[in-house]
């Protein structure tokens, strides 16, 4: 990795170019990644900004991306889709922004204009969805270009807490929307979350936003599942013996639950939330799944049950930032480590190693 | 029939044991049915009624219970759980209903009391559901003790068909509840229902009372085709060579249904069904399953969809009668043949057949 | 009064005819109420069960019906539509409930049956709705008659508090249903609430079941507004001055309010409610009214708002009682003075003079 | 592009104002209007359009406007919020739109960022609204520009009818979202909708697409009964004897309708419609009212009814359009004269004259 350091380093010493350049965490294939000199981003098209990261993280699909699962992630790509920064430069077709501006960058570009904005599903904006770190270059940067900017940026409010505004970039929303929203949790509610992971956590946070009665937290990690009940678990289920399906209806008198929210993406927990659903009951999933799952529709298909899948669009993201600043949320109980962003490199390490480091969130800013 | 007749007459004629026989269809287990003399109902619980039938029909469930499939349903059973009839007797606590009132039956008993009936989801009442012609003797004979009375009988107005209304009991609210309802089908939707069956073809005729702009109908049969042309249908498609996703897709310029509603229950139509969606679609499930199928996550979990099983409420009922009686819905296309209650064993002979005697719905009754 | 009441006696004093007396509230016409003895009531229909009360309330209504306000209620009546007691006599059709059942009495009779139980309309119920002290004798009673109660009655779990639970009875889902389900409190709402009586502030308390980020509560007694903060209110405002609005306005940055919920029943409160709405807004009518009111469609037609009124049904009191359960919600918070049943006519001076007493919720209870 | 640029060019320098003019219908204070010349409009900002008019149409509110009812119109005002024309010119932040490209008009021009916006509240779009032919010059011209065009605009599809599609500028979308929409119409349901007017007969229609039982049309002209009964209605109501609502009852053997839409903007008419729900009733109000309404809470407050009010946010445009281009729809059943853009002033006279001249919506295009 020292040879490609080398090698990118140059352009940057050689002077006039130096104000070009700029320091970003760069793909390099299957296995190989590094914070290295990369020419710093321009405006582009009309509706561009380009933002100076001041703050930043970590995302499991960053992960994912990293042992090549990912193949939409090109080498050569800037990766990350969260993040706090400062306008650096606007396009003449931006209107909201302006030089010096706080904003929050949105995981997801929606140019509001084509029929998917226009329905609210900004996750499949035609021209947008998720394409920082993955399609363009993200936000693991010192700086990054972030198109349509109007409606995939939002103003950060004057005193408000960086950390936790970082994890509306994606955790929150993803997890309130494709799990708490799509799961239509309501007061008095038997809520499941199999997945006591970041984004799981994030959906133990914003399911009580909706006063369920009980949230029971399933996971196979020890700490997870004690820093669950610091999150309002009401109850936690270590599944690692495969009896978590037992538990669950044990704990549920037999009734099963209103919500099972899948929060990893993989079929054995998928198989959790199907076999534990109460008739009426709905599951919603926000795990990323890499093959199929044997669906049991020869049990479910009269129970009166929903299974919803979706990528986060977002549009609860100007309400979950008015509950931070309300001080009714506080997802900067996810953050776990703080670095430099210069320290990208030891990040990576930490939140790759995050049973052992017992790392949820990892966060990095210009102020580490 | 008139042998029939004269061996049914002359009980009565000999007196005591005279009323308290009738014919019906039993259940002698895989394999094994026969119209034959068994007790006439009585009144067992103070919320029963016992109504003589005027008109009845067999559904595609009770050819599978005739092949052993159904395992709740015991050698010895009455089968049927649709029908119109005369009310004949009365529990105390009944309060709705009178001798001589003409009812329509529901497929669902439902006590009304119990918390599932309390949130409307009937089909999961804790002391009835789909009880009819199952766990309890059915409506395809001369007389059926109806439990839970007050909450599962219809009154029929006055100057209705029976025929249309029959429909009523089972078929048209699966299909409209089950799909159309759990589909959220709305104006100007794209929508497309696998299988064109008599519940199919009942979902077709529902998902118009919302306006979609595109319906297509899927099936092998070309007879079926040609009904669902007849019944609103905007485009058919016969998918024989097995290439119904591609002509979808085709069909809608790449961007798949909004509605996808699977009206035949196996894997292969499931499968259909799935891979058509547009993002945000939505799978409305109305088959009875045998098998799990492969739900493919790892195509689906970034779709924004929806997939929705359910077991008929009958909550919509009422509401499907009104529009039978303002002429807004013509169940009555659905009877293809019709039969006198006597001919019951014809009846099936002919629904078995369908394919070849191009059945839909059966339709058998009193006056025929 | 004392004749009154000396008469009443009398009757239980002569013996056999004793045990058939109880004591009671009753109505005797505009400003005339006695606590006297009066035949204890027998079960009259299939559906009935018969309560001895352990804990009752007063409700603000019932200050209405003893001026005179209420046309339907007549002179003799027993007042009361809350409280909590033990079954001590079932009809033949009553299925869920035994004797020495602990139940609570819902201010709504619901016969599960007519078209609007059907829709979950029960306040609507064609037998039943509010008659409980209003057509038919109440709850304020050592005794009392509750009609369908297999449907307005609930099982009260062990060990709950039953202070907690006879807030349930009435208050508690009217706020929540009226108030708060019809104004559609969603996370991150700015929420007014006009009017800080114990209606008001039980709507206070179930609003934030939501998670609105702001809660605006309004009224003209320091004292209630004291309460409304302990009780999660944001910000009071004391309307006192007239200028109620102006401050909302101000609160809100001009915004105005996504919800206002009026939970006073009278011209200048309800004017308040439709000045604050920003556009797309919610006005939930929780108050009784007693005139019309001028609604200033010349301002608002174009606003985008929705304006609802509705007596409770009570079909969310087992969400409210699992809530309680599980310390999420505590309407016991609204309970001020606590008297035995048979101070019940002191309870009535102190509720008459809730201002000077500073009174919230009065309880009266057989361990009083 | 160079000899484009100079031809383009040449006019303005020559002073030939020729083909910098233009005709349209300008507003020159109470009572007076005038076809007269004025500058052709040129964009003004990267996000505008201009488009050369090919059919307009005259709206109610246009007659409101003439009267000096409508104060934020001042003299000068070009008039007109409706039509399709042939997309003259864009700007550069302008994606979706290209010279040549047939369009209609949105009487809300929206710029799909702001908050409202974000939310489909596009009728309070911060920057937008109901802006053409009000604040800024309209439709009634041979050019207008259209600011936000992206968002404010939509394709033609080949072939379409521009008589049919003028109606989707305003009037229908209008009559569905304000009525239809808010009023919640659903299969089966009783509707009344007060006003005959081409509002009152597109709610009418677009009623239809949610397939209520009963639609009952009040008015008190004769002719717009006549053509409620060929639209649809199931019943008409003369009101001229001020007995519409003992009609509405006998006709509803005393329940009420489901839903009222109100369709006029007056205080008896609104009168009316909160005197026909039955409970549970919703009463959607389109009219533009002039004044307050007497809302009767003292009889309404135990109804749980709702009340809407709305300014279209034309967000269901696209799904009227594909109802259209399905045949499903016909609004250009509501065309009853067709004159040639120059014949303004007669249309205009034509049109204020509806009663006598049996006018419901006219036509104005270049090929009249």
């Amino acid at each position: 990795m020292s040879t490609t350091e080398l090698t990118a380093v140059k352009p940057a010493a050689r002077g006039a170019a130096a104000t070009t350049m700029m320091k970003a965490l760069v793909y390099r294939g299957p296995g190989q990644h590094a914070w290295e000199a990369m020419p710093k981003p321009a405006l582009r098209d009309p509706g561009d900004a380009v933002i100076r990261m001041t703050t930043t993280t970590i995302c499991g699909t960053d992960l994912h991306i990293l042992k090549g699962d990912v193949p939409s992630v090109t080498p050569g790509r800037i990766l990350g889709h969260e993040g706090v920064g400062i306008v650096e430069a606007v396009g003449a077709a931006v209107s909201m922004f302006h030089l010096g501006d706080r904003v929050l960058i949105s995981c997801i570009s929606a140019c509001g204009i084509c029929d998917q904005c226009r329905k609210g599903m900004y996750s499949h904006c035609r021209t947008g969805g998720w394409i920082l770190g993955n399609t363009i270059d993200g936000t693991q940067a010192e700086y990054v270009r972030t198109p349509h900017a109007d409606t995939s940026l939002y103003h950060v409010p004057p005193g408000a807490d960086e950390e936790a505004l970082v994890m509306l970039s994606d955790i929150l929303p993803t997890a309130f929307e494709c799990g708490v929203l799509n799961g239509k949790v309501q007061p008095g509610d038997t809520v499941a979350i199999v997945g006591a992971g970041p984004i799981g956590l994030a959906a133990l946070l914003t399911a009580q936003l909706y006063s369920p009665s009980t949230i029971l937290m399933i996971d196979v990690d020890a700490n997870r599942l004690a820093v669950s009940r610091q999150c309002g678990a009401t109850d936690v289920i270590d599944g690692s013996d495969g009896k978590a399906v037992e538990r669950v209806l044990a704990l549920t008198s037999g009734a099963g639950v209103d919500v099972a929210i899948e929060a990893v993406g993989a079929p054995a927990t998928f198989d959790i939330c199907q076999s534990i659903l109460a008739p009426g009951g709905r599951l919603a999933n926000i795990g990323v799944h890499g093959k199929p799952v044997a669906l049991h529709l020869e049990k479910l298909w009269d129970r009166n049950i929903g299974i919803t899948t979706r990528l986060v669009d977002t549009a609860a993201t100007p309400m979950l930032m008015k509950l931070v600043q309300s001080g009714k949320l506080h997802p900067e109980k996810l953050v776990t480590h703080r670095f430099a962003l210069a320290e990208m490199m030891t990040a990576y390490d930490t939140f790759g190693n995050a049973g052992k480091e017992r790392a949820l969130k990892v966060v990095l800013s210009t102020r580490g």
